[in-house]
């Protein structure tokens, strides 16, 4: 097979029936940003709104903003629109908090449906924050009820199967392993656990906005995501949380602030969750961060995530031959699955100088990110990458690992730590 | 006593050693704003930092703004800024959340500080929120430990006294009531909570920024507010919280998300909570909003709160003298306490038609605001408002409440309704 030339991924490009949404970002010229997996880049419907938010609707027109441009309807809004991206229905879906909190809301909700369970099974490698939080949920409900403590169990994905049983209140899942982007099966995950009669509860964190789900049709019961990567929404944008229709009206979760009262302006001295999704909402939104994601939804106003997907794939593959072409003998170890339809939309490389290696790449402006101990983390999001970029970040890797420009950086961040 | 005249309020505004800070704030042309204690305007180093965040590190620097413009740093950074306003140690407030999450955070810690104890405290009249959110941690934890459920005993402020006792672990009061603006005791409260072994958690959301705070001073144990009300912060601006020092080793809340890890970016997959207020952040916080209040904050630069809390009771004097003078026998009726020492910073009016009132008087470009069923609320924040505001305000109430104009607003309302 003949090598790849700089020219065939122009041809890419032109192929390219997404290319034009790459105008609906701003984008630092020059710059090949392989790491929207992390913090997607500024969409230009984002700034303006912003502009908006903080000149006519804070600034000038106050307190009134609450109701004349609906601020307090964005968590129900924006929910709707991101449920859009996750095949869930109308109504299941909202915007709220931190994705961590949402975990804890959730799988507090989760035990509460199902009585007599206490263990909750989550995958090991999940991203760590959700493990933290269902073990703070655990060491709260350490006394428990029937005088049995909250377990939780992690396993591998693999040993899913065997670690569910009897006791199994809720499986855990996130979609995509953050560090090597192996794409779980949600809707297997989900048939097995119902067979157990647990529920599960998968954080879409890295999948929203870039794989295609079907939340819905695979039954599945309870879902979280952040709203800062594939989604564009900002540095800490709100997450989202997905509750299926038939769990709304039994749902309750702790964190019940007005916000998710039934009626939140009267003030009552009673708690009386709102019908809803609206329930699983808490304190007041952070009003400048909710418009930011709700305008940097605009960018998949009539996308289809299956096209997404498929040109997710592509990058990835690309990128992979380039990198196998152009720096096959330079130790870089493939962390990540083979196949494109078993990740999500990164790619990781493992080398023993990955720190160094990425900081190389930054410094040749192609960003990427580390993950410790030594993952090379490469995200595609399909919005706005070009199949040339990938020719420049397999040249700039090329030439970092043959000047092994990593021993600079490495020996400035020793500077740094002492 | 003669009536006050509009040139006694002109010399006022010349005598007000604080007018200069108006400059700091965008306010529109004419509008007397008397709600800067539900939401308070935009300041214009809060406008000017939000355009750099987006554009500069958001749109520019991307990723790299996490370390290269501090963006990990701002829950900490802030929560000192606020800190310095409550008359905390350093180190002992950080910004995280809203306040509602907080408050479960803060609760559930205060259970976990106090064993054998399974009482929490708290004043009926306080933000339903805070109480909505007590009421979710206690039916959480309704199966408690020692087979106790975990009960919430709700009083009015003179009977805190009598509700304290072996099995409270934590007394829960808001320093202002939102609904008359009474400002409570917090000193008093907290060494009567402590005679009885019990902790104190002070939601400080109505007095932060415009009262002053001791918080050290008064042995307090926990509090929480917010940040967009006298702290200018913007709508649902993050929230903040305080930890004594004493506690903050012992402490354990159950929000424990990576932000609060030790080292979140090891990714070990066992939580090990922050060295000292960081173990009380959960999830990734949302910048935007948390930038703006960072910069919002600027406007307390070299301000002390003691002169701040003197012109809001002055400004409040003033206002209730007019509208004394003014609409003396318009059967509105003074719903706060008589003497400005013993209000925060807002005054609460009764009236039937108290909706429409609040309606008229916004038509005429004068914003407070209505509680139901019956309260008009006008909030005196110092930073911003002129004795001459008041003048306008009472002028107009005068006119509002002669030519009877709530019927106009009343029957909109009743149109909307319907």
């Amino acid at each position: 097979m003949a090598k790849l030339r700089r020219q065939d991924l122009d041809e890419l490009d032109r192929q390219d029936a997404l290319a034009p949404l790459r105008a609906s970002f701003h984008l630092p010229r020059g710059l090949v940003y392989l790491d929207g997996n992390s913090l997607g880049p500024l969409p230009r419907a984002a700034r303006q709104r912003l502009r908006r938010v903080v000149d006519l609707e804070w600034g000038r027109d106050l307190i009134g903003s609450w109701n004349r441009h609906g601020w307090i309807d964005l968590p129900l809004v924006v929910g709707e629109k991101i449920g859009r991206l996750l095949g869930a229905g109308p109504g299941e879906t909202a915007v709220a908090d931190s994705t961590s909190v949402n975990v804890f809301k959730l799988a507090a909700a989760a035990l509460a449906l199902s009585p007599g369970r206490r263990t909750i099974v989550a995958l090991a490698s999940d991203f760590p924050s959700d493990l933290y939080v269902l073990a703070g949920l655990a060491e709260l409900l350490r006394d428990g009820s029937d005088g049995r403590p909250v377990k939780v169990e992690l396993v591998a994905p693999d040993d899913v199967g065997s670690a569910l049983g009897p006791d199994t209140a809720l499986l855990v899942a996130s979609h995509v392993d953050f560090r090597t982007g192996r794409l779980h099966d949600l809707a297997a995950l989900s048939r097995l656990a119902h067979q157990h009669g647990a529920l599960v509860l998968f954080d879409l964190a890295h999948s929203a906005g870039v794989v295609p789900l079907e939340l819905a049709r695979w039954q599945v019961d309870l879902a979280v995501g952040c709203g800062y990567k594939y989604l564009n929404g900002g540095p800490g944008a709100p997450a989202f949380l997905y509750v299926a229709s038939r769990h709304q009206d039994a749902l309750r979760q702790p964190l019940s602030g007005w916000m998710g009262h039934a009626a939140p302006f009267r003030f009552e001295p009673t708690y009386e969750p709102a019908p809803g999704i609206g329930r699983t909402l808490c304190g007041t939104p952070p009003i400048l961060s909710l418009a930011a994601l709700d305008a940097a939804l605009e960018v998949f106003d009539g996308v289809d995530v299956g096209a997404l997907r498929a040109k997710s794939m592509a990058l990835g593959e690309v990128f992979l031959r380039l990198v196998g072409e152009r720096c096959g003998d330079a130790g870089l170890e493939l962390a990540s699955p083979a196949n494109a339809v078993d990740r999500g939309s990164q790619i990781s490389l493992r080398h023993a100088r990955g720190y160094g290696i990425v900081q190389a790449l930054a410094a040749r402006g192609v960003v990427g990110d580390f993950r410790a101990p030594d993952l090379l983390r490469f995200g595609f999001a399909p919005t706005f990458l070009r199949f040339r970029d990938l020719w420049t970040a397999a040249l700039a890797l090329e030439r970092v690992l043959e000047r092994e420009e990593w021993d600079r950086a490495e020996h400035r961040r020793q500077l740094k730590v002492t």
